[in-house]
């Protein structure tokens, strides 16, 4: 950590003109020998959670695969699968950790049935955003407690891509105080089922290729999906009343890439870093396609003269966040693993919401 | 653009256990012949705008060598050199513009004085954050518009790191209404001196090393930074009472990357794509790690008795932002170029606020 009197001396530096005397010229951190690389070629297979050509994160995948293979001249080439092609969504994680795949992209948060902390790394409801996540992953401890959980199945883990924050459905009642949750027949999946269910709601369960007919044919009150862009492909627009926001339930859900040890640990050196550092890139790359897609989805939908955007009173947010507080530590009360998580999170949720709280959240509410 | 049908279709694979029949496996995009690589190696110089080891945006450049340097198994081999150790801060666009050196890391708005629209790549005040402004470079047409202007002067630019939001400054006086910015003494460069001055503040240009001692000895009544982390690094916080935010005049500051257009040019595809993969991996975890150490830095200057942080009023923020819209349109009328990147941002932040107004304010404001 730099001391002040250096810092000051250095940053003398930034004023026009100056030199910085005697100061010697950054030692090369490249002075070691290069890595060696062999002229073996990897051919992988990826499959994902996605189906064929899902947009942003099954185009994500293509991405990362095309930039992965240009960057090795060819060495590590990665056929992208997409749910179904090859295997189920839900068989990706035990593919990967048995090395039947070499390479898989998802949500953590798919695989809470088999490691329930995972949900942490995917979003929970009222809990981090995009940016706040990347920093908890990052920097705040959340990698290495991922690693750790996942090593024991032989995978490594990469953030890769992140929904920003969801809206928070699409409606056919209005939903203005709590008791509209009543027998609310809802589809929406995980832990936010649990929320749900404990305000008196029926969460449901339905395929995604089912969802629009079920909510026209009034199977279904409401569902949720993603954020407009993807909403908007869906079609909900045109048999639902309310667009209801924000995702309280998924505030920003980050997208996993997933590599089997062995075969990552055999990899060159220069091959793994191409990895990390795709993984990082399509982590950016993915949030801004998602940002930009939404923003002009919701630019049409705010036109549509049949459905009303609406937002969930305060009173509602307020009463879902306690029911969030009480389910989250009943399940890190039950399970070490998940307290250890959680207990990372929570913290690093209330450090850098103090920072955000007069920042980033400042400059929105004062635009 | 994918159909409804198609992808409620492609949909249904998401459901868990579903198989898509008769599909296709993603065509690889592979299929292509690999790229050359040549043996030739590559020795680059890297000049920046920062201090050496100046933390987050010097070591981002570490990184981002480091990086190139394994993914390429040592074939292009970059050389970082802080300010002042080559050359001065200021003439990292000329070094980089005539190839003197090959590639140079700093800030597009350092270059107002030659190219006036270089300010929307970086940020103006009341303009786009963060993750907006990286959308907007990567979607929704600053790229474009960026490597444009940039190609005359043979200059291959990439956006690389953010300083998310940047705090309001440390204050010797208090702030609490527009008659407080009356002969106030201030350090505030660039655009946002225009502004200040305009509502009858005196700016105040100060070399870096020297900013604490005038501040101290009341040469100057408050001077802004970066954020908590390198305020605190600074030590405004021992001579300075009071810690204003938001930082308006810097709500998501980008750094550049930017390549000798020739020397980008000559390189093989696969070092062309390293360099671009990388400078978008740095561009994600500069920002993580600002935001981390910010939030750190907060956590420990919240609790120095010495300090108050405070926040600017409504009514002077509201000034502040109808001063700035005046100065912009001004500029632009001013400049053709300006004109075209103007419009195209501030037509972007329109868009892009009415979505974020539904999203990621609205989740900030309920939580």
């Amino acid at each position: 950590m730099m001391n002040r009197k250096k810092f000051i001396q250095t940053a003398a530096a930034l004023s026009a003109g100056s030199l910085l005397a005697g100061c010697r010229a950054e030692e090369s951190t490249q002075g070691k020998a290069p890595a060696i690389i062999t002229n073996k070629k990897y051919k992988w297979f990826m499959v994902t959670t996605w189906p064929p050509n899902f947009p942003v994160m099954g185009t994500s995948c293509q991405l990362f695969a095309r930039k992965v293979y240009e960057m090795s001249g060819g060495q590590l080439d990665i056929k992208v699968y997409g749910a179904g092609e090859l295997i189920p969504a839900l068989e990706v994680f035990d593919a990967v950790s048995s090395g039947t795949a070499q390479i898989g992209h998802g949500a953590a948060y798919y695989w809470t049935g088999k490691v329930p902390a995972t949900q942490f790394f995917t979003t929970v409801p009222f809990g981090l955003n995009a940016s706040e996540q990347t920093a908890w992953i990052n920097h705040g401890g959340g990698i290495e407690l991922w690693r750790k959980i996942y090593d024991r199945y032989h995978l490594r883990p990469f953030l890769s891509g992140n929904t920003a924050l969801q809206m928070g459905g699409w409606f056919n009642k209005e939903i203005n105080s709590m008791a509209d949750f009543k027998s609310l027949k809802m589809r929406i999946p995980g832990l936010a089922s649990r929320i749900l269910k404990a305000v008196g709601a029926t969460p449901v369960l339905v395929a995604g290729g089912e969802i629009y007919t079920n909510l026209e044919r009034g199977v279904i009150d409401a569902t949720e999906w993603v954020g407009p862009y993807h909403d908007q492909l869906m079609g909900f627009q045109d048999i639902a009343k309310y667009y209801y926001t924000p995702g309280w339930h998924e505030p920003g859900s980050t997208m996993e890439l997933i590599v089997h040890s062995k075969a990552f640990d055999e990899l060159p050196t220069h091959l793994q870093q191409i990895i990390e550092v795709c993984a990082g890139y399509c982590n950016d790359w993915a949030m801004s396609e998602m940002l930009h897609k939404n923003a002009t989805a919701l630019d049409e939908l705010k036109n549509n003269a049949n459905i009303e955007i609406r937002t969930f009173s305060p009173e509602i947010l307020d009463t879902l966040k306690k029911v969030t507080d009480e389910t989250l530590q009943a399940l890190a009360d039950a399970d070490e693993e998940i307290k250890e998580v959680y207990t990372s999170y929570q913290n690093y949720k209330q450090m850098i919401h103090q920072y955000t709280n007069v920042s980033e959240k400042l400059y929105y509410t004062r635009m």
